[in-house]
């Protein structure tokens, strides 16, 4: 019996870490940290310093290398084959490193509901035959570490949030049922095509990080600024996370 | 000048507590606590809790009555002439416990960016003339203590999610933009009045308290075992705080 703790870390700040995820992270016998292609070496960095800064020795941490998504494969088609390498990644891990069962932890970036797969691959495992019982650690999401860093609400009063990706906002245009949207996963900036009247954006990148990046205004002169910043940050960095929050005066 | 900060406390177990929002607690030279109503003592007691088991004798802790909303009053101007007592009421404490200024801190329940007033409350200090700096500490919200307690994603695989009040539900009813559906604030049972065809319930009461309460389900046999559980349950306790997701199959 595999005892699966998903823990959500926040956004790379240790400050984020809530007392359960520390209590998590030390109460397991091994930690899976998955290791991606090397320009977001940052973010294993992160979890690697994580790590240090929490455990005692007792804890196994190991890497593994994560499985590449086959960006040619149509989006939803790519993305379940992707998954199930992970589970087969995740698999061979276990049966290595915990061949009798016990507890492992995985550090889930932000929180584990959010547009993360584990719990997703660890329904695949279970599917699969392997005896799982999983538990959620919640942790603070990249859009509160947005909205914190800007000290903005996220909602309107009493008014419902649109939380989508930047594929769907550029697919389906501005939602009928809200008049702010929170924006993840958007690599093209989906927000510049988009009518700018009476609308504002607080976009932010690599929150919780030493290199955190914040911008806001009108979406009309703001949005170029954005798109011109981010591609400045992200040829210095290699890489960039980023999201952002949409807001419509009411009609 | 004031040194306003929101403290996100999550939903009253102090294990949802960051690492940033207990030293920001330790850092007051002042909190403030809300007592409301009768009915939620509890919620101030778990505040109250929060502060014998996280701080030293250093950090005064006052207690103020908080304003009671008009329920006659329209909903918005309700809410709006009840911040308004609210501010006044932050003002009176502000100038008797910290005339010359200082570092001031506020627990909020969840995080502060969600259905929560206290941003807009500090907006409406600043607007009558207070100097006020605010910061913000993001906390575990009530959804992702929902979405943790079931070990549920939030979303469908990079699809939209509508996060809205039991208001916004029962009057609008299933939005357009989004499979997945996050209820807060919701007095009446607004996911009675749906269809339920092809709806699945996740439901949670006094998340994160020794007396947690999760039912899940097709929204057709779920929703009244709900609503009969919610009832026994405010029965008991005399109070009740609750939040849902719903998810219905794509078309
Ligand atoms: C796969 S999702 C994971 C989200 C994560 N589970 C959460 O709760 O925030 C990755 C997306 O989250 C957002 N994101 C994650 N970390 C971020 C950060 N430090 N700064 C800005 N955006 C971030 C970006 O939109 C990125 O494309
Ligand atoms: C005024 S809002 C505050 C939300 C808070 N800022 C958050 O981040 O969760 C109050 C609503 O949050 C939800 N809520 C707050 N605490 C809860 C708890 N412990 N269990 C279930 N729902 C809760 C309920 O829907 C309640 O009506």
């Amino acid at each position: 019996m595999i005892d699966l703790h998903l823990i959500g870390i926040g956004t790379g700040n240790p400050d984020h870490l809530t007392r359960a995820a520390e209590a998590a992270m030390r109460a397991a016998d091994l930690i899976l940290l998955p290791r991606k292609r090397a320009d977001t070496a940052d973010l294993y960095n992160l979890r690697r310093a994580l790590c240090d800064a929490v455990l005692t020795p007792n804890t196994r941490v190991v890497a593994f290398d994560l499985p590449v998504r086959d960006a040619a494969a149509g989006y939803l088609t790519g993305v379940r084959a992707w998954h199930a390498a992970i589970a087969d990644a995740w698999a061979t891990q276990i049966a290595t490193h915990l061949p009798g069962g016990g507890r492992l932890a995985l550090l889930v970036w932000g929180d584990p509901s959010l547009y993360d797969s584990t719990l997703r691959i660890a329904a695949r495992l279970r599917a699969g035959g392997l005896e799982l019982r999983v538990t959620v650690v919640p942790g603070i999401t990249s859009l509160q570490a947005l909205t914190a860093a800007h000290a903005i609400p996220l909602n309107d009063l009493g008014a419902p949030v649109l939380i989508t990706t930047g594929r769907q906002l550029a697919t389906r245009g501005w939602p009928t049922d809200a008049t702010t949207v929170a924006v993840m996963l958007d690599g093209e900036g989906a927000f510049a095509k988009l009518d700018p009247t009476d609308t504002q954006i607080w976009w932010s990148a690599y929150l919780g990080m030493p290199q955190q990046a914040l911008l806001a205004g009108p979406l009309a002169e703001t949005g170029p600024a954005i798109l011109a910043r981010r591609s400045e940050l992200r040829a210095d960095h290699g890489w960039i996370m980023d999201c952002y929050l949409l807001r419509r005066t009411p009609a």
